[in-house]
């Protein structure tokens, strides 16, 4: 099988078995970043371009790592730097860094569809890092290559998702994620944060908190925010954490080798108690490592791959 | 001809022949940045520091980029995480800079004459990225590389400049450029932003923005800086657009094949119409390209070039 | 001798046999940094991640140039980009970090102790870039690395340490580098700004400033903190020179070769006069191109060296 795709812009857009291949090949990539020279030649001379126009830390570094453990040029711009203090909008911004002849475009956006967009106009691949509140496929990929790994499957699997779900672009891929590869996805989350109609991304909406996570293989904590509060979509932080809170006596719900995760960065003692989240089933650190090579994954297919690759160079394998 | 100079400061130091060269070199490199592989191992080893005390993302994105694919290391450092908000002094800054033995520092400031000044303080090659409403060679260099590429010549064009003159470093090293290459340039500029003198630079005021386009080869709009409206400078944005903008009619004046330019970023519906900046006679991608290459060979001039390469080494051609 | 630790978190915690080796490798490491081809593959698919959490030009720059120069690659993340701003702890950014599995994380941080908390969470090696008033290792290694090539030894000088050293972290890790390889530490400040119990670090207490310059080998002057004016530690910046700041007359108290230190950035006219800062007994720009040498051969005993590199592979000497 070949990797077509030019884009990486959600879940929806990829087939089941594209996302198995994308686990497939990350699984390998993982490796890398344990060898002592941990870097391959495989996208030298690619030129990747890191536009975020949203703050993060995790995800442009794991990005970052990414393209350089693939020996690719990572070249960030942040807003701070940016043409659109000037005013530029985003289409003009985006040709003009397709203009540069990079490989690829990843782009975090506070605006949902910013992503999809810029894949019309731009010749590189773009790679959507989170847009407004509508998708960020890789942190959805980088989920379950994680409990495809410690669970050897996602088939089957029950997997409760809690916390602000109508403002999550996090849970919107994961749930569509999950529930594509065949998993039992229930969500459940504050009336005030529940969006109408969830149901349609291919989950159940469970009644409770308890019975969301009641024999659950898998419990994904969502981050509150706490600029939130201010806007009344919660009370205090010590009554969310009483009333949709992880912690330990709720855990005891779930199956026993549950597996907890959590996209960070995490309220300790708000959304998950600390007990929780450092506690055995705990799969958050986790999470951020595969995120590493989740990514090298998907640079590795849309900048190098079987498209750009001969057989005889063999991929990614040698160093 | 070997290229001789350390630093490139403004388009007045070098010669005809030295912008040839530039020139000539720069179209060679274009070829990189189409490449697979778009990286050569020409300046391996050398240090380029980009330091941005003013905000950017394209000029400072094209250098880093033509950098890297040069295989030079480059090392951003922005005014946000610098030394000067403790009060220290260009120059202290600079020597500081120099002291780490880079190569190359290419410089953007706020003040007309930084780059001089640092210089002549230190013992890297200097690049000037912009200094006030001074110069910014680099630019001047890829637009005239983008009308020599389209037009195979600059020699006896008439090249249309019309603006902000008063504010634009941009205009300032475009006119002393494209004239000593032999073109003919003609400006025009609201009163409030035309400089007195503006002649001694090789250019002729035309009286109207009809007879600065007319029978032109090239019309080249200035970027509005829309903060200076509040200052007076022009009164609202749709009547600058209205007198000073470029539509259909107003180009319709200039020859058939007349080429469009602009420095970026553009303000759309107010110095320049969607269609004319989107339409077939518009270069102004290219010049976003062209920019890459230019930059690659000034780096290949300053860092590697006659000076530190050997003939045998076959230069930036082989990878 | 092998170097075995994994962490390099202030003066303190490393032997004189470990500062001697580390000063030895960096004086080897100097002269990469002067070769046409300023980079050697030694730490080739290293994963270094800069984490400065405060401002800095020099020291950032100083590490990602060392980085570089020996083929790391270096990632750089601060504030304004991080978590931190949505309130993450430094802990679980730490430990973040450090599930990308970096080799060495730099880190500068306006907490005292914050390195230290850092280290014991996470696998890779940490290195103090600064951590409030408490330490900032490398900057004094790099101290004395100057004075030792200067002076040919360090044993029995009289160095003198002046300005506010109740604030500076450089002060208190200058003093107990000095003191631990055998020289003679005098420190003066104006009362305001001279810690309570100051010689248990290893120095002596002046009575003036000209009997802490009387007869030194080295007078290393610190940075007044300009907005400490404020908060009525000293009273105008006029007064502080006149005081407290290094002058001609001041200077000819010292030994005739004596040299003159500053961590930078300087605040000329304040706690030194332009004439000393450029004057033929300055040692302030070869401190800062010593650092780069100093932090190269830290991130060799760390991220290479003895532990991960085979005798054969010849270390860092081939390029």
């Amino acid at each position: 099988m070949r990797f077509e795709k030019k884009d990486i812009l959600d879940i929806n857009s990829l087939s089941v078995e594209e996302i198995s291949m994308i686990l497939d090949i990350a699984q390998g990539m993982k490796e890398i970043s344990q060898r002592s020279v941990k870097k391959v030649p495989t996208l030298r001379g690619k030129t990747i371009i890191l536009f975020f126009e949203e703050p993060s830390t995790r995800t442009k570094l794991s990005f970052d790592t990414a393209a350089k453990r693939l020996s690719a040029d990572s070249i960030a711009i942040s807003k701070s730097s940016s043409s659109m203090v000037k005013g530029e909008s985003l289409i003009d911004t985006a040709k003009n860094l397709d203009a540069m002849n990079p490989d690829i475009i990843v782009i975090r956006h506070s605006s949902s569809g910013a992503a999809h967009i810029v894949s019309k106009r731009v010749r590189a691949s773009v790679i959507n890092a989170g847009d407004g509140i509508h998708a960020h496929p890789s942190q959805a990929l980088l989920d379950m290559m994680s409990v495809r790994e410690r669970k050897g499957k996602i088939q089957g699997l029950k997997i409760a998702i809690i916390g602000d779900i109508a403002h999550s672009r996090v849970a919107r891929s994961d749930i569509r994620g999950f529930s594509k590869m065949g998993a039992l996805v229930h969500v459940f989350a504050p009336e005030t944060m529940m969006p109408k109609g969830v149901e349609i991304l291919g989950c159940k909406k469970a009644l409770s908190i308890e019975s969301c996570i009641e024999n659950a293989d898998v419990v994904m904590m969502l981050r509150i925010q706490k600029e939130r509060q201010s806007n009344m979509l919660f009370p205090t932080e010590r009554e969310y954490s009483n009333l949709f809170g992880l912690n330990k006596k709720r855990l005891s719900l779930a199956k026993k080798d549950v597996i907890v995760m959590h996209p960070g960065p995490m309220n300790r003692g708000v959304e998950i108690s600390n007990e929780i989240a450092d506690g055995e089933n705990s799969l958050i650190l986790d999470q951020v490592t595969n995120g590493v090579a989740l990514r090298m994954a998907l640079f590795y297919l849309l900048g190098g791959s079987s498209r750009n690759l001969s057989e005889s160079s063999g991929g990614y394998r040698k160093s």
